[in-house]
């Protein structure tokens, strides 16, 4: 019989990326509690409707859809933005706003797997509901930031763009919505040519078309670009002034490296006003990203509520921790063998483990009724810093013999003792 | 449009919950941590061949299987074991053993929803792989025993059986293995009439009769009677002898409540040893449970394998703590709010805000632009300890406004002792 594979496309995460993912959940869990999000869990099979009614045809089409066993047409969440957008028009509708929640866990995407990109992906989620100010935006950024941050990245810099304002530019030249979201598509995977074709009116070409040439190093310098374009386009001019205020507020208030590109797009359709994407030199993909999303509650049947979220690829995260060579804490103190020479000693050093790790102390108790030449020589090699070997001459006495398997050491050493000795 | 709803028999877990599932989830994982296991990651979708082979019938019937978009046949996984028992074939093939491994995550099946029972639900996972010793058994229990204890729980107690001792009974007066799964299946629901009217041979009937019939408060006492009555069952004995060591190893090694039930069966049918759950007085459903699998690895193609793990079913564990009023620490220290009196004010409100999350402290930032009074009265009500107002004279003079909002009291206070004040 063959061994057994992962289904394509997902796979087992195990040893050091293991305690990798471990160790970015916890950091992304501190940053929550220090900008006050509480933790939600909400289910990784959610109704198609929900899943579908606002993500958009791209997203729809990847996704694991099926029915259950009473023919309700589900799906696995493809992100976590339309089940938290749930909560706040159910569980938390008449919670004071702002609201503000965070997740962690997977979603699942059907695409072509390759290095970072899984069909089951694990993300940390944080969403800010019922404010439409720029200080909300700058919130999500700055949130993000703290999280690179605290995980230890240095050189990182965001990419921030704004979708008020090229929906601004597309509707006022009379594209339609479906059309905007198929431009929208095409321009978040960078295949501007076949955008442009798109858009029948030659003036709404030469002004998406001159929106995609705006370059520049400095926000404010491209912010004042942005602003002779759109003179003369109301929507996009307010909306340039809103990416303009955040900007100033992100940049005031912390030491971000920040390029901002007009023609930056994301894959999701509810996008509808400042969005942004995380990165670290020399890795392409990006670290995680977010936006704005005005309409998509009031989509779900609530209240029009404001709202802007990100989320950040802890897969991604992990690879970039190996990128940038970063080594986490290991929680982990001092490893404990525990060894009873005979068969007759084996409650007694049970009851010596446990006291250990009551103490703190992680024990590794031979379970593998190995002879005691055999069993050290695999504590060795487990790395185990001592050995405690329980026999029966010895507790009689109170004491077990303690070995410092780094230098070879060994001492009999009364029990009581035991705990002290091997903390220090 | 009604407001979405999550898919029957799934739910969201939102405020103390919420914070229960990462309490619990944590003490799950700092007992892996005094134990020696390490944390893995596996898949939430499986090869249904992986999950179907060795799980049951009646565990296949309630899974949420599909076809993924490449016409995979795949399910959402019931249980982790098969998952872990993969990676020792493949990944963990050539590790010495024993293997020790946690794991955190949901897990699904389609029962009818009630108390305690969901379609979706959130186990902590320990599997110990390579050793037939009994104690390898007692690990697994003590384990759990760890895990109550660290949480909170008083007066739980073990209920404890051994598939071998009803298999030795059955497979020694010739019935066969499909017809044994169906027998323990009912005895695993109580339906013991039901169980017994599939056994054609009238000793075997009264062999299983008499075992059902086994009663009594001590342990040695059970054994004692287990003991004669199997007499005569050679691999009944041998089972009854290895339960009998296994919970000698765990009586005298830790305090701990144990019933033995010998008709105890649980529903998984690659259970082959002992077998065990743990219940809370006034609950009636496991908190968590186990067994012994001693074929499984090798049915999946590995080399012989004997194994034992355990399972704890965190949903239920919520339940539990709110039954005996266990009150968890709130992680979190002094919340703060961070209000700007003036938008010109926003930056640098952001700024003292950042300084001190870097301290530890939890700051919700006004994001709603409200007027000051609106803004106290609110964070008055979301129990916030301190506000720091942000005003531009006082900003000049390197102050702030501290408002202790439990006392009233308020002081303008310079930026470089706010951090020690607060925290105070």
């Amino acid at each position: 019989m063959p061994a057994f594979q992962p289904v394509r496309g997902m796979r087992d995460i195990v040893g050091e990326e293991a305690q990798a993912f471990t160790y970015i959940i916890d950091k992304a869990r501190e940053t929550a509690s220090l900008y006050g999000y509480k933790e939600v869990i909400t289910p990784h099979v959610e109704p198609l409707e929900l899943l579908s009614a606002k993500s958009g045809e791209e997203i729809r089409q990847r996704m694991f859809i099926f029915k259950d066993l009473g023919d309700r047409l589900v799906a696995l969440r493809p992100e976590f933005t339309a089940s938290i957008a749930r909560l706040a028009t159910t569980s938390f509708k008449n919670e004071p706003k702002p609201l503000r929640m965070f997740s962690a866990g997977t979603v699942y995407r059907y695409d072509e797997p390759q290095r970072g990109r899984y069909r089951e992906f694990w993300q940390t989620n944080f969403e800010l509901m019922g404010s439409a100010k720029p200080e909300a935006d700058a919130e999500i950024v700055l949130i993000t930031n703290n999280l690179m941050k605290s995980v230890g990245f240095h050189g990182y810099a965001f990419k921030i763009g704004h979708i008020g304002v090229i929906r601004g530019i597309l509707s006022q030249d009379g594209v339609d919505e479906k059309t905007q979201n198929k431009v929208l598509q095409l321009m978040d995977k960078k295949e501007f040519d076949a955008a442009l074709k798109l858009v029948e009116s030659e003036k709404c070409r030469a002004m998406l078309k001159g929106l995609i040439e705006i370059r520049g190093n400095d926000w404010l310098d491209i912010v004042e670009q942005l602003q002779s374009h759109v003179a003369n386009y109301e929507k996009a001019k307010v909306a340039v002034e809103n990416l303009s205020e955040v900007l100033k507020l992100i940049n005031e208030s912390a030491d971000i490296s920040i390029a901002v590109e007009p023609a930056f797009a994301r894959g999701l359709e509810y996008y509808t006003g400042m969005i942004f994407e995380i990165y670290i030199p020399g890795l392409e993909i990006a670290l995680g990203g977010g936006g704005r999303y005005d309409k998509l509650i009031e989509g779900f049947g609530g209240e029009p509520t404001p709202a802007i979220g990100c989320a950040h690829g802890i897969d991604r995260v992990a690879i970039a921790l190996q990128t940038q060579k970063i080594a986490f804490e290991a929680k982990s103190g001092k490893k404990v063998a525990v060894l009873p020479i005979t068969e007759a000693m084996k409650s007694e050093a049970l009851k010596i483990a446990q006291q250990l790790r009551v103490a703190g102390v992680t024990v590794e108790f031979e379970v593998m009724g190995r002879k005691m030449a055999k069993a050290l020589e695999d504590a060795d090699k487990r790395k185990v810093d001592f050995a405690v070997i329980v026999g029966e001459r010895e507790l009689k006495e109170g004491t077990v013999v303690l070995k410092d398997l780094a230098n070879r050491q060994q001492n009999t050493i009364s029990i009581d003792k035991l705990i002290e000795k091997i903390k220090n």
